[in-house]
């Protein structure tokens, strides 16, 4: 229940987020919430699986070895890096985007880079869903570095472990 | 875990849902849970960011005062009202919308609008996140008075201390 | 808070999960999170609305009859069955989904139909909205016999009644 007292302390609280969609605003939406909480003093997991892996692939290290001719065409398909995600609606062929891009500068709000930048400093927990991983055929040396690999079930005992689960 | 009294009380329980998408099919079910879960005295916020700030723009107070060549475009592009917002698939430039709208009249069901005046009626909490609405250049006067403008951690604060978040 | 024992018992924990959206890569998401809760030890509910219960038509059982115009429209539109759900994004038609069942059987990973019975073998609790159901048109009998029909408020009890909800 709720508790109003302003110096409320987050510190035992446990935030565990769904990243599913490769999206430039709920990547945005969902590295904002992870950003802030850890601010609060809460623990935040975010676990990437589907589309949502195209976050964290560093757009430096991608590769082409080791793929079957299906995930080779899947990798050159898919956005190169977290800037080149497109927007859930409006895109426009990336005009919306670039539209969105130019009026966060206006309000001089920080990139999406930036706040996944802030996600790892600040301690965020980066979980990968295996299962994803390896159907879409990426490699670990593909990630940022923070990227753990792990099943369905250890995503699922953090989530049940947490105060508040999202999917985004 | 599940307490299965026909009699149960669910006066101390708190919902807190993410309106992120401003898509008519997805803002019914957002506003139907928000209804049915006051219904059962529940507490309710709704926290409006990016799209779903579009449910909440009253059709008669949009503007393009004081606003950069940006957000006057983007304002212009983006639905004047939550009757006004696509289906989020089967759209098809608007027939689909209207055939679930036949449909819903056919079966006596409210219309989004009403849901909407239920849940301000209700005493849903209202809250619209600050970066969407600096980004997107809207204004408060622009969007139905109940609105409360907040940070996201505001809206973590409450969602942290509710029984059940979702992100829509 | 986070428990990190090891042999943790999850028998008293309940996922409740929403599954709205009628795409084949978001059900897999789903019905993969509900087939390793259940192995876990946890009771799971998930309540299917809107395009969500085009997961739980069986091809075999469609029907036309006692439909309206819009009804029998709506239903000629929808794929007819799990396996042809199109994908969130990149579904180019079908290729990218094709794409991706050829992916997933290089990778021995079981197909979406396997995993919809693995969860009504493993004892997940399937709802489906009730208005929405009408609205769309279906009749109990087009869909798996587990399926409940149910309104928001008992999809609400659930909910508030289990320790994470999703809404996919």
């Amino acid at each position: 229940m709720s508790n109003s007292s302003n110096d409320e302390n987050f510190k035992d609280k446990k935030v565990n987020i769904v990243m599913f969609s490769g999206e430039y605003d709920k990547a945005l939406a969902g590295l904002i919430m992870a950003n802030s909480a850890r601010e609060l003093g809460a623990q935040v997991t975010m676990f990437f699986t589907f589309w949502g892996l195209l976050l964290l692939r560093d757009p430096d290290k991608l590769s082409l070895e080791d793929k079957t001719t299906y995930e080779k065409m899947f990798s050159m398909m898919t956005p190169n890096g977290i800037e080149d995600l497109p927007l859930s609606k409006m895109n426009f062929a990336g005009i919306g985007k670039k539209m969105l891009k130019e009026m966060m500068k206006d309000d001089e709000a920080p990139s999406l880079t930036k706040f996944l930048n802030g996600a790892r400093k600040k301690g965020v927990k980066f979980y990968g869903c295996k299962l994803a991983v390896d159907v879409m055929g990426f490699k670990k040396e593909e990630f940022i570095p923070e990227l753990e690999i792990v099943d369905a079930k250890e995503y699922l005992k953090d989530a049940l472990n947490s105060d508040m689960q999202l999917f985004i």
